[in-house]
Order: C-alpha cells, then structure tokens, then sequence
C-alpha cells in the first residue's frame, strides 16, 4: 500500500544516512571513550565506497554524561582525542532524547549546505554507577520539583500512565504484554541486543510488579552502548554509496517535564506534534510508513507511540497490538531491533540506535526473522523523560 | 580601515540577529529557570517592530547544568514551561563554549531553511553550590584523568600557559595585568556586570597568587546568569527590525582535553582552526575586525585569543595590550563589555552574552566609554575548558 501511494508524493532527497554503527550493548564494563570509538569504527568501515574520517565536517554526540569521569566537553573527549580530532563537536543532551536530537542537528546542519558530511551518535555507560551517581542522577530527566523529589519514578510515571490508560480504553496488561514479548521475539535475533532471548506472555503477566500495573517485563532495563551514524548532503552522498538512505522528514517538539502539567496522561504532545511536523515536511501519511522504532521504555509507551504517531487511533494500541499489526507482516513492523524492551537502552545512544535500525532495514540487510517486509519507508521516534522532548525522523530509500 | 577595504568583500547577509536579552550577571540568588526566564523577555522585548513568542521556531540552549535540580531535559524545563512551550528545544554542552555551540546550531537551524527564526541562549547558577556539587563538578570540565584528578585546577593550566607564554616570548605581569585594567575599566561602565569597578596596575600585580604567575586579577569569577539571542533567515529578520546585526561567519573546532596532548602550551589550536574557517566563510581579515568578545577566562587567555586570531602575531599578545592596540580607539576594542574578566563567567550563558555585546556595538547603542568607534565588523570567541572546544563567529552591521 505504501508504495502504490508513494507516487503522489514528491519527497525531498537532499540528505541521506551513509553509514551506522552501533556497539553491543549489554553490561560492557568499557569507557564511554571506548564505547563511543566501537561504533565510530563500525560506522566509518560500513560506508560501501570506502570512507575517510577526514570527511566530517560536524559531529553533534547525544549523552545525559553517565558513567564516565568527563562530565564537561564530553563531545571532545571522544570525538578530538579519537578518530576524528579537531572537528566540530558538541554534546547535545535532551535525556533520552538525546541522540535523536543530535540527529536532527546533524541533518539540519547537512541541509544548512555548510556541511557536507556530519556525523550523529550518542554514548552511556550504565553499569558500574556508584551510589553517589545513582542518589543524584538517576531520574534527572523527569520532573524534579514535583516528581523525582517526591519519590515517583519513571516506572512510577509509567505506571500511572498505564493505569490510566486501562481506565480510559479498556487497555489489558495482556496487550501490554504482547509488546515485550513481540520486542523479545525481534531482540533475540539481533547479535547488538542486550537481551536475546524470548519470553512468553504468561511470563510477562505474572512477573514480580515493578509499578502496577507494570512488571517487570514492561520495563526496559538501562545498559551500556554507543550508536554513530553518517549523514551527507545528496550530492557527497553519491559518492560514498549506491543505496543512500534519505531522510525525509524531521520532526521535534518538547513538553512540559511534569505529567500534572499536560492535559491528558495517556497522549504524549511531543510525539503527536514532531510526528505532524515531520510528515508535513515529508508529505507521507503514517499508513505508508513500512518499519518504525519506537520509544518503548515501557510497553504502555509503545502503546502510546503507536496512537500518537498516527498508526492506529488513539485508545486503540492495546488492540492494534494484539491483532498484530505492528508485528512483521502487520500494517507496521514497530521495533524490529528489539526496541529499548529487549536491546537495552543507553540513554544518550538510543535515538541513533533507531536510526541505525531503520538505516540496514530500508537497506534490507537485516535478518530475514527481522526484516520488514518490503521496506520502503521508515520511521524513529525518540522521547525524553516522560515527553518532554520528542523527535520523529522519516526515511526512504 | 575596515571600512576601506570593506567594498572589497561580498558578504552574504542571510541570517541575522534581531534581538538580544541578557541578565544582570552576579550572585542573583535566583533559580536557572528564572535567570533564563530573566533574558528571554529582554530579548524578545528588545526586537525593534514588536516579536511574539510564537515565532520562535527552534531553541539552542547552553549549560552545563549547574545551580538547579533539573539536571537532564533542561531545555524543556527552561523553554517548554516558560514562554514558549512545544518549540523544540535541546540542551547544548561544550563546557564554557556551551552557548557559542548554541549559538552555532541555531544559525546553521536557520540557514538550512526549515527554521525561521531560532533562539540561542545560555544560563548558569553557579553560587549556592552544595559542597557535593563542587567535589563532583567543579573542574569537569577540563581533562579528568591528566590534569584534574592530579590536582591541577583551571587557575593552574592557564597559569602554566603563562609562565610558558612569558619564557618564550617575555610576556609580563605588567602585561597580563592591563588586561584586567582595561576589561573592569569597561566593566564599570556595564550595569550587567558582576564587577563594575575600576583596578589598578598596582592593585593586580601586587594582587594574592592564585597559580603563579596569575594573581587574584588575572582570573575571572564564575558567577550566575543567563542570555538570549534571537537569530532569524534574512527575508524574515526584516519584519522584525531595520538594523539587523548579520552574521556573516561561523567557525568551530575542538581538541585534545589534555594540554600534554598539546604541541604548544601557548597557543589554543581550537581558536586558530575555528577562527580561519569563520574568517574564510566571510571573505573578511582580522584587520577588518573593530570590535570583539574574546575569551578572558585569564588575563593570558586574552593575550592567546589576540594572536590566536590573527589581532597580532604569535607571542605579540601583550606588547600589542600594552600599546592600546585592544583598548578603545585601538586596532580592535576588545572586550569592551568588561569581557568574563570583570563581567562575570556564567559558564554556560557567556557565549551568547558575548554575542548579545557585539550586537549592541554593532547597533550603536552602547553607553559611549564602551562603545567601540564606527563599529561595522564584530567578533565573538568562545572557548570551553582549556581550548578543548571553540567556536568564532563574525557579524557585520
């Protein structure tokens, strides 16, 4: 159906994605230096012509700062002291949207026509925390004055955010379920996923509550990684590679950090205003987008992302989901790498760990247990906090 | 002369400055929030035809994240429930060049087309710190494992480069010291500043040692603060006001953290990489220049920026100070805000108070013991660390 409509839209191929790396991620007990350098090495060596380092001209890196001594001029850190030294860096933190904002500000300075080639990534190291870390940091992206301080956590945000949507729509923990256990399914066929190894509905329902009704199978789990991916302006793009991946659209919005201050707790604004932005931009309508990442820090928020990007109707996710329509073979594959759900979720790396997904299926080179069936156009979302911050890219090839 | 040989040079006017807020700098006893919230409304009330909130459609922000709770997403807690809720905002972090990246980001926004009119702004709180935060952050953001878990403060790096800078060159005390007696000359002039008091020659050289040679003088405060620019595509900035202030040249680069990794300790490579490409994107020369904010985080870092950008030849910094060469009526008015040295240094809010300062130059509209003479071409220099991170940007009235 995407393609037979397709026709009708003229998209914009002036930036493309050239390249993407992406660490395994996993308890990794390694710097972010070195994280952040496993995924630089893997992007720049995956360009199919061949690619020289010296070609980026700006490099915007994604991180909350977690788990390494440098906190302050991070992006120098792994950018000017490893491959790339003396090019243009700066840290871009927006809390989990961080790389996906990263990657918007590589794009926008691509389509700037002052840079030709940019690069976008993101870096965490989330195990080995000392108490002092955990006391102070974690948690820092919610609210702090009305949430953090008062005990909430984002599983706590989370929860309420599933409570209520079970009250409003009829929303099963069943249906939530189905998201971890799809997710599962995906995450343990991709050798880069923290998890891979499936689990059964039964499993997901009775297991231990982490914040009803959430268990602990709704729950991603924070982990170590590192995600690069090279943008170029068409033009450069050529020359690097036969099969570019365009971005079509880009699509950002904030939110108010505190949940009290929104209208409603089972509609992210952000995602919903980024998504209209970007296919605005793009001219494609959700129904045409083939394969998507998803921000599934929890199962109700893929639930939520699902609604307010426009697959299905809003209060409709639990049930889209159940009937299958964001599996393979569905209306959309939605998180074929495994999502946060099974791949784990490094903070600043997870909004390019999307791209880089989206990147090799509109390439179609992703295990065939994975791939999106025909894939033509993509889509990555990445959410900060509980929504403050939300970007939406839309690709083609 | 800048004006001579200004018919040579065709600069491209298409994105301009047209307005600019900024805080009173000192110990404001205020939260990030309502510092930042402080310079937003300066700003936007400062654009000449009227400028409603809404029209912003992108915002840069620069900090490090000191002085407030909200630690991750801080660009939606200072943005999207201040005055301008939804517009997409992220967080810039480059260290002490946090919002001379912002700014960058913003303009390269701006340039690419999709953006209309961005924000760039900065904010800091950096008195009331608890002793946690100074144990924790104080200092992260030079090299950590080399130089500040070996005890070697930001004082001590630039207090090496001096006495470096003094053996190779004969730089002097003397010298060093009509930095800070020029920059709280203007300083006293400036109703923002934290310092508006003359200095004598005497009064610093004789001044307590904080790193040899460097006395208490030679170093600027760090201090509370926030500022705003408002930067718009050139069809559009003529809505907003009759004397827009063009940027006409954007340069950025970074290096290695660490000084050892260094070929010279008196000389900031970041400065000269970002200082050329600005100068070649705008066809102008440093002799063009007649007004700039350099970075005097110290007295040397002054003498640096001065040859680093091509004011004076290498290891000329301080005779070419002693000469009057950077004072009013000079070869280039420098820092005639009273520079980070008697202004203040609120980390993450000096590169678009810098930027804010060569606005108003530019304008005409400084009291006249600040204003440079017939300004018609700025610079601003922003560094973080110890030249780890730099952007240059030059404006043209």
């Amino acid at each position: 159906m995407g393609r037979s409509r397709c026709a009708d839209v003229v998209l914009r191929r002036d930036v493309a994605v050239i390249g993407a790396g992406h660490s395994v991620f996993g308890e990794r007990n390694l710097s972010p230096k070195a994280l952040f350098t496993e995924a630089f090495f893997e992007a720049t060596e995956s360009v199919d012509n061949g690619f020289d380092a010296e070609a980026i001209g700006e490099a915007y890196v994604g991180s909350l700062g977690f788990g390494g001594g440098q906190l302050g001029n991070l992006s120098s850190f792994v950018v000017a002291e490893g491959p790339a030294k003396n090019i243009p860096a700066r840290r871009v933190e927006n809390a989990c949207a961080s790389s996906g904002f990263a990657f918007r500000d590589a794009y926008l300075a691509v389509k700037s026509g002052l840079v030709d080639v940019a690069l976008a990534g993101g870096v965490e190291r989330m195990s080995g925390l000392t108490r002092e870390h955990q006391r102070f940091w974690l948690g820092v992206s919610g609210d702090t004055l009305w949430e953090r301080l008062a005990g909430v956590t984002f599983a706590g945000v989370y929860g309420l955010m599933a409570a209520r949507h079970m009250h409003e729509y009829g929303t099963t923990k069943e249906q939530l379920a189905r998201v971890a256990v799809k997710n599962h399914r995906f995450g343990a066929k991709n050798p880069k996923a923290q998890f891979q190894k499936e689990v059964t509905l039964e499993q997901c329902v009775n297991a231990p509550r982490v914040a009803d009704p959430l268990g602990v199978y709704d729950c991603c789990s924070t982990t170590d990684g590192a995600t690069v991916v090279l943008l170029a302006r068409a033009d450069v793009a050529k020359k690097f590679t036969d099969t570019p991946v365009w971005v079509v659209g880009s699509g950002a919005a904030t939110d108010t950090l505190a949940t009290h201050d929104r209208e409603s707790l089972t509609r992210l604004d952000a995602t919903a205003k980024a998504a209209k932005s970007a296919f605005q931009q793009s001219g494609l309508e959700p129904k045409q987008v083939n394969v998507a990442e998803v921000h599934d820090c929890f199962t109700i928020a893929e639930l939520l992302a699902l609604e307010d990007l426009g697959f299905c109707a809003k209060g409709q996710g639990g049930r889209f989901t159940e009937d299958g329509q964001s599996d393979r073979g569905g209306a959309v594959t939605v998180n074929p790498s495994g999502g946060l759900k099974a791949k784990g979720h490094p903070l600043g790396a997870t909004g390019t760990s999307q791209v880089a997904e989206i990147y090799h299926q509109l390439r179609g080179e992703v295990p065939p247990e994975r791939q999106a069936p025909d894939a033509e156009f993509g889509l990555a979302h990445n959410v900060g906090g509980s929504g403050a911050t939300c970007t939406v890219h839309l690709f083609a090839r």
